[in-house]
């Protein structure tokens, strides 16, 4: 009972598209090269949260065509595994979901362009976001570590920021998104006193992962990975941050198989 | 007759405003508090470089409404000295005149403003200007050592320019100006040339100085006071300054006691 409260704490907010889901259950439980995750086990934990079996059989087919997952059959299981890409695109995410800190480079530069255009400058901010940059201002964007050797005609500066104002805080964190990380932290909190200290089934393990993971990397994938001082200071990120780290110890990580074998019990 | 070349030398491209020449004058030779000239000194500077007597009283009685310029009377013989405020503006301005080389702090700071309207940054423009700043692009502006602890609603960010594009060196150094350097270091160079190692009276010592450091004054104090990598890699600034030092060196600076007593044996 405290564990099905636990899940529907984590789940009531979630926007629980069924692919996004699966993906975040590989990055979780079988990024390894050659993990598979029975169909099975698969269907047990988005069941668990309330994921129709057709929505499941429409999601692993647009994943297996869109080259992320793979299958292969024995007897009457389907095992599925991440193609190559796919796992490369989960390693990428991975570093900065499960950080236990935000990026704190000592050294960063801007980068200042001389008159251009609005379509220039278009290009200019599509190109230098693909690179990891975030525009600070028309024309002015900011990037970590040393300024590279060739920035072409753009004025390159080295340094550190010593005060990041209000304005610059609310563009990189935008109020929903400052909102939407402090509902998590409130379901996070109401998971935990609804979990006290229960043990918890391998598999709603596996599912309270899932959705912990799921939801926080739905936050912290949609805003710079920068220090805390890029941030307004309501913030409620760090705070978060330790809600989702800390659960994650106390639940513990399953094994796939693990997972099975309790399926196999009921 | 060679000193005579050196003076054409120097004087012909100069935009030689009267009272602009005197306030050179009074800097070169009568900065000191309580430092005169008198008025048969000041004439014979100007005379030599072919002033009129009338624009002489003109600009006098302009420097001494703007409180510029005091005076005193002697039996026929005014003499002339900086008030406070000009000589206060006097030493302002011999930092950069007499400089043997440009600033070279090495910390810089750029101010990011946020999103604001053409006159709010017109306004914001105006305002760091005047405490120094320039401006590296709208709303991105330039300041020499760490950023002051009070920027306002402003990005400060400390380090050091890593690479300055041709337009920003354009834009502090524009093509006019580094033309009017290359002139002017020509200009020495025929100077010099003309002079050889003739023995020069202190009357003809303290004329050509007058012109050199008002030549010079023209150019340094049209743009900031930067390192060279601030400008064009083509820019004869380096080379004019050490023309500049080297003839003023070689010239020696006359006190005004020697002029006049130049005067008295012409």
């Amino acid at each position: 009972m405290s564990t099905d409260a636990a899940i529907s704490a984590l789940a009531q907010d979630a926007e629980l598209r069924t692919w996004s889901l699966i993906v975040t259950i590989f990055g979780d439980l079988a990024r390894a090269p050659g993990a598979e995750i029975p169909g099975p086990v698969l269907s047990a934990i988005t069941g668990r949260i309330g994921v129709k079996p057709e929505a499941m059989r429409v999601a692993l087919h647009r994943l297996r065509k869109d080259d992320w997952l793979t299958s292969r059959r024995e007897g009457r299981v389907s095992h599925y595994l991440l193609t190559e890409a796919g796992r490369a695109e989960s390693e990428t995410a991975t570093g900065r979901i499960y950080a236990t800190r935000p990026a704190t480079p000592e050294r960063w530069h801007l980068l200042v362009a001389g008159p251009m255009d609005q379509a220039q400058r278009l290009e200019q901010d599509g190109a230098l976001a693909a690179r990891g940059y975030i525009a600070v201002a028309p024309g002015t964007w900011l990037g970590p570590g040393p300024a590279p050797a060739e920035v072409g005609a753009m004025l390159a500066f080295e340094g550190h920021p010593a005060a990041v104002p209000g304005w610059l805080r609310a563009e990189l964190m935008p109020p929903a998104l400052e909102t939407a990380y402090a509902r998590f932290a409130d379901s996070l909190e109401a998971a935990i006193a609804a979990l006290g200290a229960a043990a918890v089934s391998p598999l709603d393990r596996a599912v309270l992962r899932v959705l912990i993971v799921h939801g926080w990397r739905r936050l912290v994938l949609r805003h710079p990975d920068l220090p805390e001082a890029f941030f307004p200071e309501s913030w409620t990120g760090p705070r978060t941050r330790r809600l989702v780290h800390g659960l994650l110890d106390r639940l513990g990580k399953p094994s796939v198989a693990e997972v099975s074998a309790d399926l196999a019990e009921v």
